[in-house]
């Protein structure tokens, strides 16, 4: 059954579990109908806070999720789920987003969770998250968390295109750094330092100092009000500090709504995404011209080996597509 | 006079100047010749070591590089140092490698120094920064230094053409922190702490070891062999532990030139240069069509007011284009 856009739009999550199995869909008849949909919900105009989320296996980010959920559901706020993974491609599974493990959450009518798909066609993975992302503001949801296990470039991309970055991490002891990855530093809004119960706690502090220490030893970016990006400690065994990283979150959120810096934001994400698909559309016109790949995998072994410069190989290939 | 390409492969300094003058020119007919020269010249398959450096106004890269230069000099090396300054198209002028503050090496037989061009065509500092690397290898200089004083994404672009990354920093003090600037953890292969010397001194190893800490926080890279990256403190004024840098230096590059990263990342760089400039050829070639620049233009401002959706903009743009 075709997704309503009008069901969208009055929050049936059954509606909007539909809607984006079609953006999941690379077929053709598929697109044109997500397509045709997305415009259509636009018009709400709606505006969820999209908040980033990031962390290794194992550092607690269900338990996490769970947690921070609940509090929101009990704030009175509509929470949204959503999972990316670009392991799954070459996995073939996920269990990011898992239901199982957020049997709370789940549970809860104002919450909406969707793990990320088994299989995904290459490519695909920052399109179907961006439009994912839309079609659960256009069902009211508050909050949208996009969750990361952060392979390859995945922070990066979900960073893009949310308005508040967190990277959680666990307790890390004596010698054994846990060696968060680089270019993480630039991304994170707030670091939460997970796990602060217990034996831990001690060994929370000091991860939480460490990774203080880095954050001021760089630029504070335009965007941030003084004392961000920070690092503090929560624990989701205990249901501790979770309130005060909401507080924190929302202080940001509103500075940046209230300084412009969101709507710059925003305008710059779509003008990124706007580029990027005519870019991609460009590069998949010019590769699914079948002469023109041959050309163009001949002149890319050409550049890999040293025969031809990076740019005459180029230029060559274009003058090709010119014709 | 056009460059001769003979005179360039024999480590003739003026015909290399004449040859870059030539690849920063936009004239079509000069870039036709740049092309037929960099592709004759890239038959001669010559490699150096490309240092990229950066550090912001005051830290003291000039005297750095002068110090430095001069020790690879009295090394039997032949150095070539290149600036970039993606500012310089703004402000209309740069002071990068700057001739007269390098007054010692600017007069050796084996240096040449390339100041920042005054005025850039926007776009083209990428390019013309490659070009001029791929002339300074030609005209077989064994190390090429490109300087950037970090302005917008100067050091990525840099590292993204470099094969070793230096971070120079003065020494901060108290409070007073200098803020490095986010992203550039993620490239520096080496911290070096300038002015480790007289009153500095204790600051410098302050500096040096609040660093040493933060670059143990991130994960290792693979590309490196134990303790890298790393911080350490040099002092350009008083030519101290220069050669210990130099052999940090060295020790990297050769590891990476033995485990095949050298390789590895000179066949990535070259693959990125060649879609890039199909990219960019593409996109400059819808751009100017007037009629399409136009319908650009117009779908930009309905994405950036949100009356349209990025994709769906998108969409309709590669629609005409595909007529």
């Amino acid at each position: 059954m075709e997704p309503n856009a009008q069901n969208i739009l009055d929050g049936d999550r059954r509606a909007l579990a539909r809607a984006i199995t079609l953006v999941e869909s690379t077929r053709s008849d598929h697109r044109e109908k997500a397509r045709s949909l997305l415009q259509t919900l636009s018009q709400a105009n709606r505006q969820a806070m999209r908040i980033g989320l990031s962390g290794t296996p194992g550092v607690g980010k269900s338990t996490f999720t769970e947690v921070f959920g609940m509090m929101l559901i009990d704030l009175g706020l509509k929470v949204a789920v959503l999972a990316v993974d670009p392991s799954s491609t070459i996995s073939g599974g996920s269990i990011l987003g898992d239901k199982t493990r957020m049997e709370r959450l789940s549970r809860q009518k104002n919450a909406f969770i969707r793990p990320s798909p088994s299989q995904t066609a290459l490519g695909g993975v920052t399109r179907r998250t961006r439009e994912s992302i839309a079609l659960c503001e256009a069902a009211n949801f508050d909050v949208v968390l996009v969750e990361t296990v952060g392979v390859g470039q995945s922070e990066t991309m979900v960073a893009d295109m949310t308005d508040i970055f967190l990277l959680l991490l666990a307790p890390a002891g004596g010698d054994e750094l846990q060696g968060v990855k680089r270019g993480i530093m630039e991304i994170a809004d707030i670091i939460l330092v997970n796990k602060a119960d217990g034996d831990l706690k001690a060994r929370a502090a000091r991860t939480c100092a460490d990774y203080s220490g880095a954050l001021q030893l760089m630029r504070k970016r335009p965007q941030d009000p003084d004392g961000f990006p920070k690092a503090m400690m929560i624990s989701s065994a205990e249901n501790k500090n979770l309130d005060t990283a909401w507080a924190e979150i929302t202080t940001l959120f509103e500075w940046r709504k209230k300084t412009g810096v969101f709507a710059d934001l925003r305008k710059k994400q779509a003008l990124i995404w706007f580029q990027t698909e005519i870019e991609n559309g460009l590069l998949a016109r010019l590769k699914d011209n079948p002469e023109l790949a041959t050309v163009w995998k001949s002149f890319e072994t050409s550049v890999l080996s040293g025969k031809i410069p990076p740019d005459i190989a180029a230029q060559q290939v274009l003058a090709l597509f010119q014709k």
